[in-house]
């Protein structure tokens, strides 16, 4: 089953104590579309100015990614510059140029209209709604956002959540958003605004997954080496919508897996800058890692 | 299997965004005497000053805690006070006065020396030293500490953890310790020091139980009510080694449950003011947890 994303393709300048970057090419429908297409075909919405050229295109040269929906616009790319320190949890944003995103009106070639899986990627929820009605019948709507839109476009954005199956946000964004410290009952809260699911990311601590009655808990899988945390919460939810994607039931044990399945792919972006090592890796090396995260976190009953 | 725990008996006066409390019981080696005790007999080596009488002693009162090495002096006993705001990861303290724990000299009881299990709470690594030259042939010792030892008296503590089989610390103070933002390569260094088990605390967020070849992560267990931070590390440590204590082997399978039993007796501590939730609760309580855990935490393998 294929995806539809919608969001941004960028270049980012990024710095880590571990070292800098010149323009790379980033955005959050870029991580999302490499992420997925390791488990299924993807749609991309997105714009690029006259500067991105087939050098930069190469990065879709996956033979899954649809780029039928990338407008080319007179004028520059999305920029973005940020730092991070020794915390990698938190982006300082150095500079923020929306150059030709400023006019984007996402614009859904009639082949993608059909998709079983829609990602609205963080971008302004006004432009969410525009893409959601020019979807046909999906089978699952799903959404990111960020602190931005919670206090510049509260009511879209909650407008959009009321029409999407599954949230993924951020743990300081789902308290932000429901003023609720504890975070179960923030999750709740964001359950209350309509979406069958949230996915609650904690950055290198992992990911909280509730529905109305469950919660399913992973860490993140450890790493050695965290080199650029750009583009891990976009990659996870590629992995994770990616791999559903692939599946014929959209059921609970999907849903675990796909939420490893993230953490698989994002584990991976973090290890380099911008997409340089999940531009290298194989299916193969992500089911490896799969199946560590299993021996990882596995413990065994009481009565076993 | 025996445990010996020595640490502080003391007053707490605790304020969260919850509520706050007058003096009530509590201390390191209480929270550890607490917890352990739902697994296997518990010796209790602290101090404790005239004002801790038979009201108070009634904590100790479940058959299971042996007070024989609990000396009482002239004085009063360690008070602290201390708040959390929204965020409970953070204590901040407003007092402390260490009135009889000032002077105190662990001196373990001759039926003491033998328990199979030692766990050096966090008090002076000197005192720790001590205790380690009392007991006669421990089958495990552990230990906890904080950032203040770090600095202060880093030689002796770097020569407890020599002679420790595990640690438990927090991942801030892993990454104090050895001066390394990165987690796993921290849990590495501290390895060096001599242990071969180190166990990260991370709060809410889980535990990571590093060795020399495995890494076993586990989240915390998702609550929707959590009053009082106080006592969560000790009563991790103690449902820890407390079922540790009760297991034949200490292997992997067996290091891997104690964390979840661990993280369950932490769970239940966080649940109200100080001991109130502890001091209510039964084994089958704890052990229906423990399967509730399994299910939170739990996927299917690729090809289940």
């Amino acid at each position: 089953m294929s995806i539809v994303v919608v969001g941004s393709v960028a270049f980012d300048a990024i710095e880590t104590p571990f070292g800098q970057t010149e323009k790379i090419v980033g955005g959050s429908a870029t991580y999302f579309s490499v992420a997925s297409s390791f488990f299924t075909p993807v749609q991309l919405v997105a714009v690029v100015g006259e500067d991105f050229g087939s050098e930069e295109m190469k990065i879709f040269d996956k033979g899954n990614i649809d780029t039928a929906g990338l407008q080319r616009v007179d004028g520059k790319t999305f920029f973005w510059s940020g730092a991070y320190g020794y915390d990698l949890n938190i982006a300082e944003t150095r500079d923020t140029q929306l150059n030709v995103f400023a006019d984007f009106k996402p614009n859904l070639p009639d082949q993608y209209r059909d998709a079983g899986v829609v990602f609205l990627a963080n971008i302004d929820p006004e432009l969410q709604l525009e893409v959601l009605e020019q979807v046909r019948h999906p089978r699952l709507v799903a959404m990111d956002t960020m602190n931005y839109w919670i206090t510049s476009k509260r009511d879209a954005l909650i407008e959009v959540m009321s029409k999407s199956d599954l949230v993924f946000i951020n743990e300081g964004e789902a308290r932000q958003l429901t003023n609720e410290a504890n975070l179960v009952v923030a999750s709740q809260r964001v359950l209350d605004l309509g979406p069958k699911i949230v996915v609650i990311k904690r950055g290198e601590y992992g990911v909280l997954m509730v529905s109305e009655k469950k919660i399913f808990a992973a860490p993140a899988y450890p790493l050695e080496n965290v080199f650029d945390p750009t583009g891990a919460g976009d990659s996870f939810a590629g992995g994770f919508l990616g791999f559903l994607a692939s599946c014929r039931d959209f059921d609970d044990r999907e849903l675990r897996r796909a939420t490893i399945y993230g953490s698989v792919v994002a584990s991976f972006v973090v290890e380099a800058f911008g997409l340089g090592r999940v531009l290298e890796i194989t299916r193969e090396e992500i089911d490896a890692r799969f199946a560590e995260f299993k021996i990882l976190t596995h413990f065994e009953s009481l009565h076993a």
